[in-house]
């Protein structure tokens, strides 16, 4: 017997479980960062692993995007690697991050080069891209769900940096301001096509375990990070180093 | 002006510095593991995720050889896989393995699911496994030499794990000491490869890098242990957890 898929709204209420139980809203390296317990030097590690992730995920969306037929999905998933990459003069969300990365004391050079990236951070991430590039459409697009619990980091974020660090300030905040604005738009229109095409039982889970995956992806970063720069730290070879990448005013 | 490539001396010196600075036998997780001071779960959790490892690991010969044109090479390759696959009623690495995952008092089966491996060991041992099959046939070859470094790791683990461990015995042990015997063969055939066919400075660099990445899989395969398992213990979610996949005698 074939299982019946749930309806509309308890399959996405399925989704949304996902997030509440696995979103790295829930990890201790959050609660410290936005809790003012980072030190720079926490704050420097996350901001140069954290710009890894930022700048796949462009290239993810291109990969989705490489294999879609339908013009006005296509069409309807641009704006992504628009609001990363920049476009007519507006700076992209990358962009952003460099100046969160100068704000911090880093140099953006550096950061840029990715080359201080803990191995861990790029095994994540790479995942994430060829996820997007061999799985089906459905799962795709249902990866990149965990925007629907974006907001409410990216405002404990900005609310618990400005509270706590004087790094943080309107132009250094402004990637997750803007993040305010795009992602709901992104995740609006992710979360309706996921809902119209996971039109079986099995569809639903394998969407589900995507979305899973997504949260293991984000997880998997904010343990590297912990268990490499959060006291006893245990840097792993090549990667970043406090004291290296600095922006000349900040040595 | 193009650098003149080191001689074969020289380069083979430079694959063995790697080895010597970046090896996972200097990792902590295997001095703890080694010197007796692991704690029952701790060394469960190590066999439920190096099995995912060992697992891959004749994927990524198969992936390898999918790309080999020559039949020679080919079949100097193939051993690896029955080594790990078993052949002709010789039980291979992973059977060896289980045996060991049933030594420490887990079911062998649940072992051989893979569900509570971490996903950052999946995004650590994925990442190689695609590295062999989309890099050039030296990066990949190099890449596998990481096993110059293998038998030291497995003599200290066979006396460690003997003189600390009550589940050590020849049965357990066996797949260590199989490795004794076929690894100094596979290695002494890729290390010659990627002596005789890195034959520029950039392929030199290029090999370098690939085991310099390997080197950073293994790593940060341990990394993820250690943060997750040893005390304060962050298993992350999904992954296993004590008392899980016990075989019935130990549960």
């Amino acid at each position: 017997m074939t299982a019946l898929p749930l309806s509309r709204e308890a399959f996405e209420a399925r989704l949304r479980q996902i997030g509440a139980e696995r979103y790295h809203d829930r990890h201790p390296f959050h609660h410290r960062l936005h809790g003012g317990d980072c030190t720079p030097d926490e704050v420097r590690a996350w901001v140069v692993n954290r710009y890894y992730y930022q700048s796949r995920i462009p290239m993810k969306d291109a990969a989705f995007m490489s294999r879609v037929e339908d013009p006005a999905l296509r069409r309807a998933w641009r704006s992504r690697i628009e609001d990363h990459d920049g476009a007519d003069g507006r700076e992209g969300g990358i962009a952003r991050w460099l100046k969160l990365a100068e704000a911090v004391g880093l140099d953006p050079a550096y950061v840029a080069s990715a080359r201080g990236v803990m191995p861990a951070t790029r095994f994540a991430v790479d995942a994430y891209v060829r996820f997007v590039r061999e799985k089906t459409l459905l799962e795709a697009v249902a990866s990149s769900l965990t925007e629907l619990f974006a907001p409410r980091i990216h405002a404990e974020r900005i609310e618990g940096l400005l509270r706590h660090y004087a790094f943080a300030d309107d132009i250094s905040m402004s990637y997750f301001r803007k993040r305010l604005d795009e992602a709901p738009k992104d995740v609006a229109f992710g979360l309706a096509w996921v809902l119209d095409h996971a039109d079986t039982a099995e569809k639903q889970d394998a969407a589900a375990a995507a979305l899973e995956f997504k949260t293991d992806v984000l997880w998997a970063q904010l343990d590297a990070l912990w268990h490499g720069y959060v006291a006893p730290a245990r840097i792993p070879p090549g990667a970043w180093r406090p004291g290296e990448g600095l922006r000349a005013q900040a040595a």
